[in-house]
């Protein structure tokens, strides 16, 4: 007799093991939070453990949300109104909009009002069947402030069933304090890596390199002290021009470069001989009017893996969905639907770093999507409604 | 004392009587399903009704959803998967896909099946807080099974606790059967017109006037069908090319016309002399990836009352949310919040010709839609997640 601790059939599963991994009539079984056995239903192991019968329903990993601004002090809906009513960037800037305005909300919020403000999004995410979510600083832009954001994203894991993994991005944007001396601010940020890093609140380090944000050097600087730190790095890289983002991404061997729009052919072949996946954040191009999609033929031709995110954030992706990312990433980008079921699993969790989910393997851990839909390619195919029917998170019900 | 059934507090409302209409820490009182009384709390009159707190909510009228194929047989998420997979039209059409895919699901559906079909899409509009949705026919293209979707849609309104405004959309494709012989179909649409009047399964008469559907010969015909039924008139027109058809239905006194992308300045201005509602289909426009985008600015220049509706069908605007719609106007259509409000409320009310909701006044329907927001604006902002609090139905919790 197998020893399980709990087994689901009834069910069509997604294993992303090989491609979608499509498995007809299957059965998974749990031990101990862990997937101990998966496969033909006809081919179980007779066992003792509790059944849940799925009801013909279709099974996949746990989703990845793999890039999220999910913390932060206020939100930009007036800003977003007063750009519709017509409002230049320059005078949203005058009245105090922009970046600056979230990170003015997010330095005066405690990290209890942090946790609040956060949680109805995180609700929506894992309404949707998502079981990791990462979450970036990056509105704090002091220590203190930065900190109170980690810590944040930290607690959001112990007030919910998911798996929260954290990335330091002190360099997001120049703080107020540090106009005219971004040098100066980057060689800080650099300096922070270490004490937050200790404290237990980095799972990974990010920068936002771009024209308008932060040059080669001075991520690299930053990138300098998440190495010292033994800390991974991620990439904000090449969305609104080509900045080289994709090749000093793969020089630091990052575990992924995001947005890419802009990306070179060159950054994207050494992203590929890294290992580094692609990010993508469909919803920042919809919402920004972004013309120019990242070169989707090329990182197929490179090789390279391709992960699909939120980006939520309060100025340009506020995406509370996950699914709604699958639909704008087959729409706007041409992502097959596997390509896209992939990026919110298996390829989301290596953008993390994360070998132990995104697939259905004995070993992993047993973190669950349940969907009523009659076929995997609906799941890309809605915009809007959730067919959600169940979530497990370390094989319990969630 | 004043009599009312119930009231409404600890909310700012949305009136929609003039622009939005904000009224801060506002009081709603509701007798016999109607609004009885409207206005700022401190001068509610003095009554003996229980008194709902809505708890520092902001309160609109139930939202509207005015054009949507609600009911159909099958999905087409297989198609979209073989179209991402690099499929062409062609290849499509030779494998059965397309719209007549549609029509053998649907015409295959029974009645039942066709509302259990439509439930959960029905339900993820409901649970955004529309209390009135427009269903369209015309998968059936023939008789019986046109009546047979015109009465699961009347089924819906049974169902669930919303208003189903119904339009009989015969001339929406030719059926196979007619293949060569188009004008004859039309003619057969306008003979099914005064059937489905007379069993009370019509409240508007809809047609598809485009180079691939009706010519404005067949559209007419239809038209004066319905004229002769006494039947309100609506127009899918001018989506993929200017086919005239905003002035056609201008001639006619349509209560609306629908998509616009292409209509022409003298078109719209004779939509705004008969007070014809333009609709306007977001979602089709980002999931069939169209460039061309309706003339907003034109049809404000005009004077036109504009609606945002989900164009709910399997081909071309798979969306089940209404709050994702009034996102992508804005979005992609630059609407104003107000405008996008007005959109699913007020002007969408008057596109299906029902002058009494839409707004908080005395003497309307007291349907509400109570949403979690800080800001009206933040409706439009988010992408994904649904605010909604709380669902009211001719003054009862629904
Ligand atoms: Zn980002
Ligand atoms: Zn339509």
């Amino acid at each position: 007799m197998a020893e399980f601790d709990r087994v689901w059939v009834g069910a069509d599963f997604l294993t992303m093991t090989d491609g979608l991994g499509v498995l007809r009539d299957g059965a998974l079984a749990a031990k101990e939070g862990r997937i101990a056995w998966v496969g033909p239903r006809a081919a179980l192991p007779a066992h003792s453990a509790p059944v849940v019968d799925c009801g013909g329903a279709w099974v996949m990993p746990g989703l990845v949300d793999c890039h999220t601004h999910l913390v932060f002090g206020g939100n930009r809906a007036a800003e977003f109104e007063r750009r519709l009513a017509g409002a230049t960037y320059e005078e949203i800037a005058r009245e105090g909009g922009g970046i600056l305005s979230t990170v003015r909300a997010t330095r005066a919020a405690t990290e209890e009002e942090l946790v609040a403000g956060a949680l109805p999004r995180l609700d929506a995410l894992l309404a949707e069947g998502v079981t990791t979510v990462e979450v970036k600083s990056g509105y704090g832009l002091e220590l203190e402030a930065e900190r109170r954001m980690l810590r944040a994203a930290r607690a959001l894991g112990r007030e919910r069933r998911v798996s929260v993994a954290t990335s330091f991005l002190g360099a997001h944007a120049v703080p107020p304090e540090y106009r005219g001396r971004q040098g100066d601010y980057a060689a800080a940020v650099a300096g922070m890596v270490a004490p937050l890093a200790a404290e237990g609140l980095v799972d990974a380090v990010d920068a936002f390199l771009e024209r308008i944000a932060f040059t080669p050097a001075e991520t690299e600087a930053v990138f300098r002290a998440a190495r010292a730190a033994e800390l991974p790095v991620k990439l904000h890289a090449d969305q609104l021009s080509d900045g080289g983002g994709a090749a000093l991404a793969a020089r630091f061997g990052a575990l992924s470069a995001d947005h890419l729009e802009h990306a070179s052919s060159a950054g994207l072949a050494a992203m590929a001989a890294a290992g580094t996946v692609a990010v993508l954040l469909p919803g920042a191009t919809y919402f920004i009017r972004e013309e120019r999609v990242p070169d989707v033929a090329a990182m197929r031709a490179a090789g390279l893996r391709m992960a699909v995110a939120t980006d939520m954030n309060p100025g340009s992706s506020p995406a509370r969905s996950l699914l709604l990312m699958l639909n704008m990433a087959c729409t706007l980008y041409r992502l097959t639907v596997e390509e896209a079921l992939l990026g919110v699993t298996r390829h989301a969790a290596a953008a993390l770093g994360l070998a132990d989910r995104g697939a259905l393997a004995p070993g992993m851990r047993c973190d669950l999507a349940i969907f009523r839909v009659g076929s995997p390619a609906e799941l890309p195919y809605w915009m809007g409604g959730n067919p959600l029917a169940g979530r497990v998170v370390a094989g319990q019900d969630a």
